[in-house]
């Protein structure tokens, strides 16, 4: 018998190995080597890991040091005996990425090295709901234009900007953003223009997304697969599987808040009905007693639960609830053990996570055998701007040749005498 | 300011790329680039889309000829005008995968060569529901071994089988699936018990999943985002994102029954209240007028709404409901605009797709300027024991290296006498 039946989805072949390709690619393993050591290693150590030549190795380090990629650092000793070596680490000079985030209580930026390190973080406290998007964006490129400066004071070249806005978003046009009152606004655009003479490229995604990555980048014990939950004016959530971002077909996943709960429940501004926004969004937790212009909403709900207020303590335990029936469906279809629960919900954790345990234990099909963790995220507010800054770092730390090509002719050697280049400490020993 | 971030991920870094290596890079992109073609094409075209040399193709070609992984087949006619040549496409002899399905009216077997076509499909009705799982796979590996003597009959050599079972898997065991009556069976270790004397490797998957894959190999029109329901006497769901499955943390995503419709709704055989499982599985449908020991339930369904019975159209209508609001949780969290319908859900998708369509068009938060499609699955209740024997054979497509370096030694050489080795059918035009 013979059916017809297509065969194996065609992949993009790759292209074919050949000889030229080879400098890229051991170029950038040996930095990959150096990025995921977490702490300095030798050149006779990279040979070893590599199992490229000491010859190799030699001429890849000095590729990376001229371009500010890394840097030589105290001295590195190998897993065996011997004697100590000049150990290479990452750069703190050189590349950094920028993140700019919008939320409805005012504006973020900030500024990763390729370490991973924060060297700047700055806020500005403002109310931004319901705001002119242009002249928030104007606001956003200030912002911007203050942390490039710090940086290039500390040594520091922003590659590119990343901005996390609370909505989906398409191609730097939000699509969507109830909680700034946003609708088609191409934030991506104005931004550029408003940067013009900063010379960025510039990004737009979710904040939900980005704070996960954060997350992610900043998870202690290698968290390989969570969801992350942003609560606050709305509710989103990034999904993080095998330790990649799951951004779904267009970009669009994660929009934990309108999940339906009760699907006769009360109207969401979305259009539809009992989505979790209408009983989970710091709005809804309020609605009794709502705080006035201008106060912080999640530090108004944890006064009033800390005091013991009744109407308060309720909200959130149908709050927890709501919560714990929208993540059994998510755990259902995603099938992922850790829930981490950010931005307003982290501070709010220990009034929402018994009731959303108690649902999920009910709820989730395989919970019998393998338990859901729910607990609050690390990074608190800051996640989706330090995310953001992350991202826009990464491009360098995944593709190094990308910022090699970039650099003045005659990268091969030292930059210069424009205080771009970091000496290294210590060059007695080798 | 420097707060502590953990550098990026440490990603395992790659292999170097030495010298070594470079002849099965060569030879698997010359073989993904034969598989891609989708029609013959010649030495001289793959020497051009390749980059490669005509000598080291001729080699490569030799080679996967030998491995009867490839065949020479009539003619091909390059892009540009020129003479013509002899053709290379995928072998319909040597490797083939074997899939197994239980369902709960049966079991199937199902026998897919290189090319991906289906060259043996057996199915044994019979009520599996609530029986002995030995006897259930005594009964597997009967039809295992029918389908492996099927296959050898036309010179196809099983290098693995996959089987199809209606619940989350781990490791070979079947931690759930309450359409058989089964918890914690080792599926894989009883199968390969039973069929020691055939030496292959078993692999067990989920229903739900091997259908969406079986999906993913037909689609015509290289469908590469979807959501896959299955629907029966359980509801599952097989989600493939960028024309890969998404497994989820540990393989048990897509748990589509049991995501809260109602959260105070009916018990669920799970635990839980108000589960799509009690809206919109067969059993609910037929609920207030059963169908007798051993009947259809499908097309007892069918056959009532096709007669106008009220009861079973009312029915149908509440099922619709509660599937659209179960998809647009899906749909919020995934991002993902196609749903297929398959299983049974297939054979009542006129009756279930409407009223799904309105909760989704209402529910989902990005529906509104990018519609999501539903429509009947392709492959009809035959996908999951397609999509089984397709991903047995995957495995070759993605490393035929793996199958040649099984291969008798010379395997450089014809195999011989054994009657294993297709002839070129024209070699007479080079």
């Amino acid at each position: 018998m013979t059916a017809p039946i297509r065969p194996s989805r065609p992949r993009q072949p790759e292209e074919p190995a050949r000889q030229e390709s080879l400098r890229t690619l051991n170029l950038e393993l040996v930095f990959r080597h150096i990025l995921a050591a977490g702490q300095p290693i030798s050149r006779t150590e990279l040979a070893t890991v590599t199992g490229l030549t000491r010859p190799t190795i030699g001429r890849i380090v000095e590729e990376l040091l001229a371009g500010q990629l890394i840097t030589e650092t105290g001295i590195a000793r190998d897993g065996r005996a011997g004697r100590p070596r000049v150990g290479l680490t990452m750069s703190r000079t050189g590349p950094a990425g920028l993140g700019l985030d919008i939320r409805a209580d005012g504006l973020a930026a900030c500024i990763v090295d390729l370490t991973g390190n924060v060297r700047h973080l700055a806020f500005e406290p403002a109310a931004y709901t319901g705001g002119n998007a242009t002249a928030v964006l104007a606001d956003v490129a200030r912002m911007a234009r203050m942390a490039v400066d710090a940086a290039s004071g500390e040594q520091l070249t922003v590659v590119t900007a990343t901005l996390a806005v609370p909505g989906p978003v398409h191609a730097g046009v939000v699509r969507t953003a109830p909680g700034l009152g946003w609708r088609d606004v191409d934030a991506g655009a104005l931004l550029r223009g408003f940067t013009l003479h900063l010379n960025l490229p510039v990004a737009v995604d979710n904040e939900a997304n980005l704070a996960a990555l954060g997350e992610l980048y900043a998870s202690v014990n290698a968290l390989d697969s969570f969801v992350y939950v942003s609560g606050g004016l709305g509710i989103g959530a990034g999904i993080v599987l095998d330790g990649r971002l799951m951004r779904g077909a267009r970009g669009w996943s994660g929009e934990l808040g309108h999940v339906t709960v009760h699907p006769d429940g009360k109207p969401c501004p979305c259009g539809s009905r009992g989505c979790l926004h209408t009983y989970a969004s710091l709005e809804a937790i309020l609605s009794a007693n709502p705080v006035p212009e201008g106060a912080s909403p999640d530090a108004a709900i944890l006064a009033r639960a800390e005091a013991g207020d009744a109407a308060t303590l309720a909200a959130l335990d149908t709050a927890g609830t709501a919560l714990g029936v929208a993540l059994s469906d998510m755990v259902n279809i995603l099938d992922i053990d850790t829930v981490l629960l950010g931005g307003s919900f982290s501070l709010l954790s220990s009034w929402l996570a018994a009731n959303a345990r108690t649902e999920i234990d009910q709820r989730v099909l395989t919970a019998a055998w393998a338990p859901v963790t729910i607990r609050p995220a690390l990074l608190g507010p800051d996640a989706a701007v330090i995310g953001a800054a992350l991202t826009s770092i990464d491009q360098i730390r995944q593709h190094p040749i990308a910022w090699l090509a970039q650099q003045p002719q005659g990268s091969g050697q030292p930059l210069g005498a424009d205080g771009m280049i970091e000496l290294p400490e210590d060059t007695a020993i080798r």
